[in-house]
Formats: structure tokens, sequence, C-alpha cells
């Protein structure tokens, strides 16, 4: 057992925090104050993206900064799971720098889908330009009809017809359909309705053009709307793609789910945590530059036993996503299924607390947009339902625990 | 010991329900999408009233639903603070009641002030409109550049000067201000920095249109505006008003302070346990109409034991509030500070468990603003702030235990 | 609404404050430290009780404060449940006051069973010397062999054989069945297996003196049998008594067990409450007197803002149990479900975090037996189960809720 | 970074774990509820060990199952910290396997003094002996009239006089003390009063048989006296021990006290996840077995999210304290003061929160000793005392987290 990071690994964390210290975050202080003013509502369709963002990505991208999360050596930083985990930590610590080093969701989500199942085509038409930055994605799952908490319940349908693909059907919460670089989409339905219960959904490549593609209204998250990526409602209304545009084949749409999401919840979780890790540090400097009764605020009440609270958190958060990650690399994701599911009750959790405390020592400013802690707050809410819910999670995890004794 | 309202408080309780359902929700029902939209951002300059609030007022007033926290026979209802409270927590289901019957904050807490601290003329110039439900009023207190936790650290100024009295410094979190209705600020800043530390500062009276008041901007909460009327940012520089605007007397500010807290502490209670209420029947609703693995929602996990919790919590902190306004109006808030503090933690904290629990069952729905979860999730969360955090309310109450074994 | 006590109730409460300050107390440091060591093992066929406990109880007796549970003007103190509850809670503070005043279970629910569903031969026999505090009582309801939170497990029978009725089964928590004075008990078994769901069990007078009673073994709670009542494990093994013996009659066991439960909840969380009260004082005094890192340990760190939270809860718990004991004057213990299920759950495990937290102040103390906290802690986890487990409580509360939107 | 145990690590696991299930569980099954029961009361001065327990040792030793705790490759297994945790945590599942393999407090601690900090003559006379498990140990730190959390509060007194020293003070939860096997202990007070406050202190080797070593009396802790080792309380009344009974030298106390505490925290805290492994092995057969209401306990209301939980739980404190352990072997106790103190905190909470809900589960059996949890139970919530409470390491990681920013 050791619990050191190997040598290379070290190497990109050092280079990744100091990007994001010295080119990333003058940028995000210019930018974030009109971003999350401009995100909280008005006309979407007007969005756009600063070129500065563009310019960073192409700096990143020329370090060798750049698509850290896929395991290919070539296409990709050839980094494993656990080697990439704490370099999406470190990009949780601020809003823009997923997106800049390529390693944004949806998109590592999609282009991991299109590496691992797609077909060349795909790959040369979508994959490519993803891995370049060039264009970027959106998955469209979750709908608004059903408790998507079961996935089996989804409703929308893929009817083979003739060499088309007839899809209909109503999905939301598709994150990033607002970009105006959005081109295209993954879309999931129900192809064989008379098949087993997971061999009935496949997932279908959608260019955003493609006729009968509707975006009914993009959808606030706790008010803020994510500008310029966005969470969109999505209506299909007989929408036609060429049968070539399904992935792997016909039923095998939970196989490609269960593939793109061990590794993506390492992700999200490990940025959770870098973001509670911010969260922290500003509650400490606040609480110790503000002063109450004759103290800092910090040192007042239970304050410290509650920072000691979430430092012990945090840390428990991070060795258990660590060990996930490792043993996604070494077991497979379905050996780490309690892992997966644990790391993705609790590093949301850790996250809302940290940032709930924070507020509190911010006091009204902490619920404003002066500081980002209404944003980390949102981002902790909204994870604790997106990719399943806490308590489905935890019910996997209950059924893993009650078979050791069958 | 007798738990049962009285007559008359009960015959109100079903008036202003049956109203709320009846002529109140109908209107939210269709403003309420478009004001949680355009309260997201844009120009607050352009914030406007719409006229069905007015023609509601006036409805419920002609109907003597009307000045219910006044416990004055002539000019308000002459209920006890027990008495208005569970009309309170009826309001508080509702975003607009709580201004249709002219009971909404922070107009209630001022025209207390006004109504037993107010000199003839005062009243006659500002109490008499404000009930009248014609204007809006402010309260200045909070300040952002200092911990307004421990409100000695207040470093806003009242100065003398010849007839005048010379107002200077800034002002947060001043709600109402953006109000096209709001004709007037109660100010409250040091005016005898020699004095002792509780007989330091003052409170005047500050028409919205003197000179040198200055509206910076609107802070948004969890990125809401909260429009029209909004939570202002304000500047007073060398802001002239005549010494007759003095309240009460020079150094009595923290006086008239305490007497607004108590029962002002009790109405945002019960309005939050009247949202608690609602975000239950939401969370049941919804989790009833949902299906997941075979169920509704409501019946899966561990969900039913969360809604038990939740209704524990809710019944303890109504009999709580209700306790401790019997206190107030038996004793008086001198011998009711554990319960007043006990209950603005415990109220607000209830509301945000609540709300969150309701968010979870109705999965994204919950964080986007289809329903009103997200809004009364502000309302809790700026609410374990406003007034004193939790955190100071504890001290409070532990300073009492303590003080019984001296 | 008012929150005073009756007059009556108000100097009832004073009387048994005062006996209890300067009767019991000293008798009980006297002899608690004995109880509690003998208590913790040895041969419970040996266990005695003080004579100076039978002196008291006289002394209590002709002060008239006696008998205060039963709602019966001439056998009790004719109070009603709200009345009685304050003086529970006073009792609660002490290991010994309940049993002083007649007022301790499992008697009170037993002589309330007898007043209540008793043949008047039955009155004469058990309810009146129960009632001058000459015998106790015991009640057999609980199996070690089923799991008892679900009361239809019961396996336990009760079959007529001419003019006897043939008793057979296991129970164990039987509590008092080691007192030298307990002469009777109550047994409820399955009588009428082929009835409704809810018909099927009696209850039936057993006096211990009955051959085939065999008490096989006393149970420790947390290492210690509360000598000399004891909690024992009672084989019945074709036990005989007259048909007469029935209470009520066939097949309405579950009838008398609503009957006793209602009030019993209210007696238990109330003593509940008083221990908590007597904890809470002891953490205080405990951490008012030592001092560590130059400070009293009650200012330390988030001590003070535990006690706060701790007397919050214990007030919430007592207001909440205060209204479910009018409920049950008012509307009867069937329209107080939901408030007789809370108070189940919440005092034992206010009770419990008090203890805790007094427990962590006192240190190593703490969970010795020179203080009252360990006895303490075990009543409280024991509560947490006897009479329905709180997980039970919360589903029982979960269904009123859910039943409101049906 | 690697999750992998050692080869040899491993091999010790599944050979510690064999002789566990295979060797001692039989003999802790026959010799358990005898000693549950005699250890809960009676005459200590009687106490004797089951000579199936020389027996078990024996047998250990000569499988070379022994000393695993001492980082020496001669005297003890030459295991690191980190390799030596799991087989901690193994032991933790059993009440006497720390013992049979030579690996239980206070006798590892005190080891560990002696071989990093004794004299030869020291090693020779009692370091061998109880290496070779033929004698016990005891240290006497904590006092009964001072808050111990705060170690600078110690009274005992240590005077040079002549040859000898001279030894005065009270002393008591002097575990093991009761052992007819505990030889010698060793004794911390206060020698140098004048010198720097982390310098007044020393430590000496005190003989059982000594004149004046008084033992006063055995604690229970929840009721049980943890017999035959027990905790007692120890008066010193002019006890002489000759100089070279000092270690490593005056005032050097608390230099060896922070020598001995970071490994046995990690072995605390690894035996504590043993026990909690176990509690909840127990919880879930439980659950499984007993039907209620139609279906096993464990699937029943919120019974599968708790389960969920508590894995969760446990899993995050052992990769805690995996880390905390490399960290002592890799950059020293000194640098993992955060990772000590927060598995000090997190293991013994985790362990009681299992114990809680696996009590739950069992009903009245819970509460009793027809299973290990009350004994669990016991542990965990001294555990939560011992080597400073809770809120002591709280503060420490709030101090460090602070310093950070400095």
């Amino acid at each position: 057992m050791d619990f050191n990071h190997s040598p290379r690994c070290q190497e990109l964390i050092d280079q990744v925090r100091a990007f994001i210290r010295e080119r990333i975050e003058p940028v995000e202080a210019e930018l974030l104050p009109a971003m999350l003013a401009g995100s909280a509502g008005g006309d979407w369709t007007k969005w756009q993206v600063d070129p500065k963002i563009e310019e960073l990505k192409a700096e990143a991208k020329a370090l060798g900064l750049w698509n850290f999360f896929l395991h290919d050596d070539e296409r990709g930083a050839g980094l494993s799971t656990l080697e990439y985990a704490p370099l999406a930590e470190e990009m949780g610590r601020s809003h823009l720098a997923p997106q800049i080093f390529n390693c944004s969701a949806p998109d590592t989500g999609n282009m991991e889908v299109l590496w691992k199942y797609g077909s060349e085509e795909q790959k040369q038409q979508w994959l490519e330009p993803l891995l370049e930055g060039k264009i970027r994605s959106v998955f469209f799952m979750t709908e608004p009809d059903v408790a998507s908490s079961d996935a089996t319940n989804m409703e929308a349908t893929i009817v083979e017809d003739g060499d088309d693909l007839v899809i209909n059907g109503k999905k939301w919460w598709s994150s990033g359909v607002g970009d105006p670089r959005c081109e295209i989409g993954i879309f999931m339905g129900v192809s064989n309705p008379e098949a087993a219960r997971h061999s009935q959904h496949s997932m279908v490549l959608v260019p955003m053009t493609t006729p009968g593609v509707v975006i009914k209204r993009m959808l606030p998250v706790f008010n803020t709307f994510d500008a310029p990526e966005g969470h969109g409602e999505v209506w299909f209304e007989n929408v036609r793609v060429p049968k070539k545009n399904m992935i792997l084949g016909a039923g095998r749409g939970f196989e490609i789910a269960q593939g793109r999401l061990g590794p993506g919840r390492i992700h999200h979780c490990m940025r959770a945590l870098g973001a509670a890790e911010k969260g922290l540090e500003l509650m400490i400097k606040r609480g110790n530059s503000r002063v109450a009764f004759g103290k800092p605020l910090i040192k007042l009440g239970g304050n410290q036993e509650r920072l000691a609270d979430l430092r012990i958190a945090i840390d428990q958060a991070r060795l258990l996503t660590l060990y996930a990650a490792w043993k996604i690399d070494n077991v497979g994701a379905l050996s780490a299924l309690t892992e997966i599911s644990a790391i993705k009750v609790v590093a949301p959790n850790v996250l809302q607390n940290v940032v709930d405390a924070a507020i509190q020592i911010y006091g009204g400013a902490g619920v404003s947009n002066d500081t980002p802690l209404v944003a980390m707050f949102a981002m902790a809410r909204a994870l604790r339902l997106a990719d399943g819910p806490d308590e489905v999670h935890r019910g996997l995890i209950a059924r893993v625990e009650l078979a050791k004794y069958k």
C-alpha cells in the first residue's frame, strides 16, 4: 500500500495547479461576474463564448495539458483513472478550468463512449473534433415525464425505418445544449421494447442541426442557467438519422451507459472535492478576517469544530474516491460498485456541507454572487440528483452488502 | 394549559386560508413564473408591481383581512402575538400572501417601530400610509464591511449639524428598497460614539428621495433578486434629514431594535413553518405520483422515515414558536430570550431540511423553477443569517442556561 | 391557547418537586450506589427492597402524593393526562421517585388496564392492593423468538380447557418480575387464531405463584439488572388459571393494548425529559467546575452550541409531549396517533443525546457509576426499543401523513 | 498510489483471520458469557485468567503470530505501522484476540515505550517478559481530580530523594491493573514543576508490589468491569523506586507520551473498525433472519439506507486510518497530526453508530449480553474519551488548518 502519486502524476498536478493559478484564475476573476449575472436570465439564444476561453484552451493544449481523462496514449494523456483523479480535483477548484483542459462534462463521457464503442467513421466525424476542442456535445438521457432515477422508466423511442432511425421523445437536463459550439448529441431511447429489461435501449448520435430537434427552453439550477452551456429541455419530433449513427448496436444502451458512468463519477466527485477544498479555504480566510465579539469569526462558538469535521470529511471522501478509482483500474467498475456508489453519495454531500458552513461564515455575502459559494452549492445540490440520486446509490450499496450473506 | 386557538383566531385562520386558496393562489399561479424569471436578472430600475396585486390588497382590506400583525385595536387587528402566529403560518404557504394582507416584512417591523416609538408627526406622515398599504418601507441596518452578527460593529454615522442630522455609511441587504412603492427607510447608525456600548446608536427616518441616498446595486439571493422588492446595497453620502426624523431619541437605537425583533422573529418563523408545510405537501404529492422500481417514490428506501422526521420537526418547531409567542405576550420578550433564539435557530433549519428532502423527491424539477422549492430554499437559507445567524442565537441560549447555575 | 399549568397542577408540581428534593434525594444518595453495584450481577433470587423505600412510600401516600396517574377522583388523583405529565417529568429526575408516588411502570399501565377493563372481582383482588402500593405487577408481552416490533408475531397461546385457560409460551423483558413484591402478571397471547388479525389475542391475569410460571433468568440492560425489579425471561408451561382471569373478553387483547399505550407513552416520555433535564444540569455543573486549557470545559470548543441545541431539543420535546397529552384528553388517543408516535421517537432520543453529551463532559467519570448518567443512558437506549422501536413509530407517522392525500 | 497490501502483510492477514476463526472463536464462545457475567461485579481481587487463554497464547506464539505491533525485526514482527494496521482490524473482531497475539493495550504501548526509550537494564527486566507474554502492565496517566483532556493539569508528583524517586498522587482508568499477571506500571507525574510547560513531567517504572501502591477500586464502564484486566483507581502514597526506574530522563514525559500515542491510535482505531465490521455483520444477519410486517427487518423502512451509510462510514474510516499509518511510517507522527486526530474522532464514532444501529435491529436482545454489542458499545463510548476526547482532537485539527493560512 502506497499513498504517493506517481512522479508523472505529481508533475502534472503541479503543472495544472500552476496553470490554473497563473493563467486561468485571472481570466476567471474578470469573466465570472458577468457570466454569473448573464447566466441568471435573458435570452439564451444569444449566449456567447468569450474569446479568452478559446485562447486559454489553445495555450493549455500547446503545453500538453489536454485530454487528461482519456486512457489512450495517443489520443489522450494515457493516464489511469487513479492518475487522472487528482487532476480533476485541481480543476474542480475553478469554474473554467475543466473546459480549458478539454476535460469538462458531458464531453468527457461522450468522448469516452465514442472512444470505447464508436465505429471508425463515428470517431472520425465526432470524436476527433471533440478531442481537439473544436466542438462540444450533449447527452440526452433524463426525461421530464418519468422518474429518471429508474432508467428503465425511459419513454423516448428509436424506431428503424428503412435506412433511418426515427427518434421521438422528450429529454431535459441536457447539459451543454445551449452552447453555440454544441454540434452533436448522444440520444438514449427504447429501441427493442420486447427484449429483456436491460436490452431494450440504444444510443444514437444525433447532430444538433437535424430537423425535429427542438430546444424548448433552458432550465435554471437555483435560478442560474450556467450560460453559455445551459441545461436544456429538448423535444424530438420524428427526428431522422441514418442507421450508422447507432452506437455499438441496437439494445446495447445500458451496456454503454454502465461503461460511461464509472470513471465519470470519479471525475464528478474529485471535482466536487476540489470545490470543497476551495470552499473550506474561503471559509477560513473570511473567518480569519472578520471580527465579532472581539474575536475572528472562525474562533467563535463551534466554528473550529465544524472546520475540523469538514476537513475530516473531505479527506475521507478523497481517499474513498481514489480507492474507487484504483478499483476501477485494477478490478473493473463492476467489482467497484459499492465504492462508486459510495463516493457518489459522499462527495456531493461533503461539498454541500462545506458550502453551507462557508456561507454561514460569510453571512449575507455568502448567498449573493460576491463569492463562488452559491455556484458551488448549486453544483453540489444538482450532483446529489444527477447520475442517480443518493437514495438509489444507498440502495445499491445495501444490495451488495446483503448479497454477501446470501 | 390549552392548545385550542381562540374562537376569533380560529375564524381568522379559516378566512385567511380560504382567501389564499380562492383569491391569491390563482393570481400567484399566473404571476409567479414571470416574477421568478424576471427576478433572475435584468435592470432593476424597471421593476414593476403587477396591478393584480394592488387589487387583491384592496379586496383583503375591504374584508378586514388586514394589518393582523399590529396589537392595536384601532390601527390594526388587535391580535396578540400568539393569535397572529397561526395567521403568519397560513401566509407563509404563499409567496404573495403576506403582502396582500399588509403583513409583509420589513413593513411590519417598521410599522411596529413607528407605532411604539414614533412621534405623532412621524406616525401621521409614515405610519398611516404604511398601514393603508399605500407605500412601502425599508430598514437600513446590515453593513457590507463588518461582521453584522455583532451589531456593535456598525460603522455608519449620524451626526448633528444645526437643525439637521447628517448621515454617512454603507448598508446592504436593505430588503424592499427596489420596490417602486418604497418611500421611507429607517436608518440605524452611530450617533453617540462616546456613550455606553448599547447607547451609541440611533434610528432615523430617511425618505428615499433624500439627496445622497444612492442604491448601488441589487443583491441576488441564490441568483434571484426577489423582484420587485429586492435587496439593495445602499450608500449614504452626507445625507441630510431634519432632527425631528430621529426616532425616540439619540442613543436609543438598540432599545428600539430589541422591541422590533421579538415579534418579528415569531412572524418569520411561522411563515417559515407555513412554507415547510407547503414543501412537505409538495414532497408527498410528487412522491405519490411518480413511480420507480415498481413503487411510488415516497414508498422507496428511507423516504417514509424522512417524511416522518420532517413531520415531527415541523410540529415541534410550531409548538415552540407558539410558546415563544405566548411568553412574549405574557411575560415579555426579555423573559423569552431562550425561546425566541431557539425558534430562530429551529424554524429556518426545519424549512431548509424539508425543502432539501422535497427537492430530492422531485429530482431535476426540484432545482429548477418549475416548483416553488428553490424560492423556499433561498428563504430558509437567508433566514439562517438574517436577524442574527444560528450561532449567535445558540450562544445566547447557552449564556442564559449557564446563568441559571451562577 | 394557554401554556400555564392549572393552579392545582402547579401546586402538585411544587409539592412533588419539594418532596423529591427533601425526602427522596437524600435516601437515593444513600441507596443508589449499592443498588447500582448490586444490580450489576449476583443472584437475583436474593434481591431485597430496602425498608427505607416503603417508609418513603407511606410518607408520600399520607401527604396525598399518590397515584397521580389514575384519572379517577376516588381511586386516583383525578388528574388529566396533561395535568399528570409535568409530575411525571419531575419524577423522571430521580431513580426512586416514580415508585415512591406509586407511579412506576409497569404498575401504572397494569392498574389502568384493570381500572378500565377489569371486572369488579379483578379490581378487588388486584387493582386495590396495587393502588395501595402493597404489591407490584408485571406485563408479559414481548417474546424472545420473534420480532416483537410486529405484535402480530406473538406465539404464546391461551387455550380454553373446561373452566380454565391453559397458557403456554415464552416471554422476556418482563420488567418488575424480579421484585419480591411482584404478585400478579397480565399475560397476552393468541386465543382466537382464526379470528381477524387484531382479534386473535387476549389478556389474562396470571398470579406469579401459579404452577408452570418459570423465571428462567434476569436480563441485563447495558450490564445492569435494575435490581430489585429486574427484567425477566419467563417461560409458561401449561399454566392454568380460571376463566374469570380473562380481561374484558377473548380476542380483545389488542383493544386493551391500545388503551394502555397512549397515556403510558406520555408517562415514559415525560420521565425521559425529566431525566434529560437532570442530565443537562449535571453537564453544566461539571462543565463549569473543571478547567482545561485555561477555561471551564463548558466554554471550550463547541460545548456551548451543543448545550444550546440540547436545551432546544428538550423544550421542543416537552411541548410536543404536552400537546400529545392534551390531544389524548380532548380528542382521544386514536386522533393523536401522530403525536404519540412522534414523542415516542423524540423523547428517548433527546435523552440519549443529552446523556451522551454529558458523558463527554464528564470524561471517564461519565462512563463509570460515579454519576447516574450510565443508568440514564440505559433507560434512553432501552426506551428506543420498548413500546415499539423508533422505526415502527416513524412508519406509523408516515402512514397517517400519506393518508391525508388519499 | 497502490491499495494492495504487501504479500507478507496479506499472508499474515489470512493467517490471523484463520487463527481467530478456527482457534479463538470457539474458546471465546465458551468463555465470553461467563466473562461478561462475572465482569459485571463481585470481588475483583478474585479475578482469574482462564488457562485456555494462556494455551492459545502459546499456540499463537509457536506459529509466529506474535508481537506484530513492534517495528523490530528481532524482538517483534518487524512490520510497519501500515502493515500492522489490517492485523489490528482482524483482532478487533474478537474480544480475546489482541491478547492472544500479545498485541493488546496497554501492553503494546508500554512495550513500545520501553523499546524506544528504555535503558538496557529496563529492557531486560520488563520489556523481555512483556514480549514473551509472561507478565502484563499498566499505564498510570489519567487522574480523578482534574480534567485529563489537558495533560498539563496532571497533579501527581515525582520527587528525587537520595537515590530514590518518591511518587505521590491519584490515578484512575489504569487499565489492566486488576489482572493477576500485571507486574509493572509506567507512572507519569510532575518532576520538574519549574521547567517549561511540556518539560515538567517524567515517566517512571513502578513495580506493582512497591509499598504505597494502593488499588482503591475497580471502575465499571457501562456497568462492566472488563475482568480480569479491569480499570483501576490507584493511589500512590510515598511510593519509593530507585532512580534508575526513570525512563529516558527527568522532564521528558511528554516527549515519551507523544512517541507512544501515534501508533497506539492506529491500533485502537483499526480494532474499532474490526469491531464495527463485526457489528455490521451481526446487524445484517439478524435483520435477515427476523420478520415483521411480512418482510425481513433489514428490508423495512430506512434500514437499508442506514446499512449503506454505515458501510460507507466504515470504508472511509479504514482508508483514513491506513493513510494515517502510512504517514506515520513515511513522514513521521508529527507530520500526521491531522490524520491521527481525525481517525481518533472518526473510528470510535463509526463503531458507536454501527453498534447503535445493530442494537436497534436486535431489539431487546441487543441491550442484553446475548450479543457482544453492549461490550462493543462500551468500547466505542470509552474510546471517544480515552487518549483525548473528540473535542480536543477536533481542536487540534482546526489549529493545523488555521496555521496553513497564517
